[in-house]
């Protein structure tokens, strides 16, 4: 999994798709200042990843680049910037997965590893562990020579002020009210780098006032990441517990392979089709226990990024925006909302 | 997701399908005492499990029983009897999934949870959160009422020979070689009930002298545990870095769903060509950078327990033995070897 030499790349045209989290981004509340900074990250994001491809690079590292410049953004819900659990201390998770030989690495529940993501690679090495959790996944990276932090590193003013208001909203009741920035976030890259090859990177600090302890889809290979070279490589962002339980992003590309869909028809399905379904939301009233995945449409709020092997990118989401952008040798996109 | 009243069964025929782990035993070094401990075990486990079903329970509730009596039993590695860490002390993993809305729950890294199938049984209630890690998992089954133990209650006088021997074969570099019996192992269950549900349920202290942190394919929806009502249920058992690149429950799911491949098709073909593939298990020589997955063909070891809609069971494994039985209103079965 050594990076190409930059001197000699593929054939193929790359293509590099990030998202930066859903249905985060009220468009009444967001100001100039924030609108223009979150793209202008966006936009560095894309440009980290895509030089890396531009000179030959592997897909996995094109994905690692460009996560790793939004977690140390304080724009994104990633690495600095993250969500705080309900303790009021970050715990991140972050996966990668290269789609040649599956090799994936993961870190769920770290606490001081500056950027996640790139223990996340680093794992893929070998994948052999290929999942750590907690402190654990702190000490395998500092060990490794991988840069870790105080916990309150990955805090910012606003992230505190929005753990205040969760808090604040459970003790009045009103949580299920909470605006969608306040509960999720997360970032993710894929590529199709010169040599063929597809990958993707996810990572999040998860939701504001989180049970301790609490891991979403971001770290789980076959939910919120997947890659596979005959397929496709997909990021997701949304409501992890539905992620997991439809396994996002291997039900993508088992659609694709097995059933013959396009990328598009594929990714369309599980973000407006399968996430708003009410049985698995839990807003309708089946016989079968309903509730327990609260009561607003909200819980349903998805998006993700792929790329296929032919290059054709999506960056589906059903909230009322999306951080997203994907860069080839033909165009630079980047956008929020409608644009 | 309330258990159906016992005195209202449906109309399905039910039937339980087990597994103890697989290559964890060769025939020559299995004691008749052992075996026939191995096989009350088992025949316990399917027993404590019908019972459920014959009673018009839910599936996921005949799984759970099933594997809390292994998670119980010192003759598996879950549980009382659990592998050590390479820190000498045991870090627990678990999950459940039922079919019908896939609501789930699972716990890694426990370490007081007597019976993290119990924990995870609990989170799928509501599927939010739905995984748990570390001390918080131990801290909200706690507060739910579960039994809590010292660490040290999982511990047995076999398993910390186990763990001398592994850390012995490390310093003198002949890890490789240990026997499978030392390197993993997991228990698992498979049902459908009487109203045509089905569920599946892991449990696992992973191998003897896993790094600290290490997680592998049981507690992952989508790797160890997959259910489905439309096609199957699947509990894993093996090489957990495996199962989670190939997204072992999922895979057998979409095949049955979209390729429309047999339950027996499509546990085969996972069990005895994906897990036998040396690009994968990293036995072939790849120009990718190779190595990483171990120079052994143990690694690749793998089964597992699988029932379909109709009640087809499928017990495949690639070792030398697998732990497994299975029991309906037709016949019990209880093997290790060939029998």
């Amino acid at each position: 999994m050594t990076t190409p030499a930059p001197v000699r790349p593929g054939s193929t045209t790359p293509v590099l798709a990030i998202h930066g989290g859903c249905g985060a981004i009220p468009k009444a509340e967001l100001t100039p200042g924030a609108d223009l900074a979150a793209r202008a990250a966006l936009r560095r994001a894309l440009d980290a990843g895509y030089a890396v491809l531009q000179a030959g690079g592997a897909a996995i590292d094109a994905v690692t680049e460009a996560v790793a410049i939004m977690e140390d953004d304080p724009v994104f819900n990633a690495g600095h910037g993250a969500a705080l659990n309900r303790a009021g201390f970050h715990e991140l998770d972050a996966s990668v997965m290269e789609g040649t030989l599956g090799r994936a690495g993961a870190v769920a529940g770290a606490r001081r590893l500056r950027n996640p993501v790139r223990a996340a690679r680093a794992l893929a090495e070998t994948s052999d562990p290929l999942l750590l959790i907690g402190e654990a996944a702190d000490d395998w990276g500092r060990a490794r020579g991988l840069v870790t932090v105080d916990n309150a590193y990955f805090s910012t003013p606003s992230r505190r002020e929005a753990l205040d208001r969760m808090l604040e909203r459970e003790r009045q009741g009103t949580l299920q009210a909470a605006p969608e920035r306040d509960k999720h976030g997360t970032v993710g890259a894929v590529a199709l780098d010169t040599h063929g090859h597809l990958a993707a990177a996810t990572s999040t600090g998860g939701y504001t006032a989180k049970p301790v302890g609490r891991v979403g889809d971001t770290p789980i290979i076959g939910a919120g990441t997947w890659a596979d070279d005959r397929t496709c490589a997909v990021s997701g962002t949304g409501k992890g517990e539905l992620f997991i339980r439809r396994a996002l992003g291997h039900e993508v590309h088992a659609r694709m392979l097995y059933q013959g869909a396009s990328l598009a028809q594929a990714t369309d399905a599980m973000v407006h089709v399968e996430m708003m379904d009410p049985e698995l939301t839990g807003l309708g009233g089946s016989g079968l226990g309903g509730s327990g995945l609260g009561g607003s449409g909200l819980v349903s709020g998805a998006g993700l990024c792929a790329v296929d092997h032919s290059g054709n990118v999506a960056l589906p989401y059903n909230t009322e925006g999306m951080y997203r952008g994907w860069i080839s040798s033909q165009c630079v996109y980047v956008a929020i909302h409608e644009t």
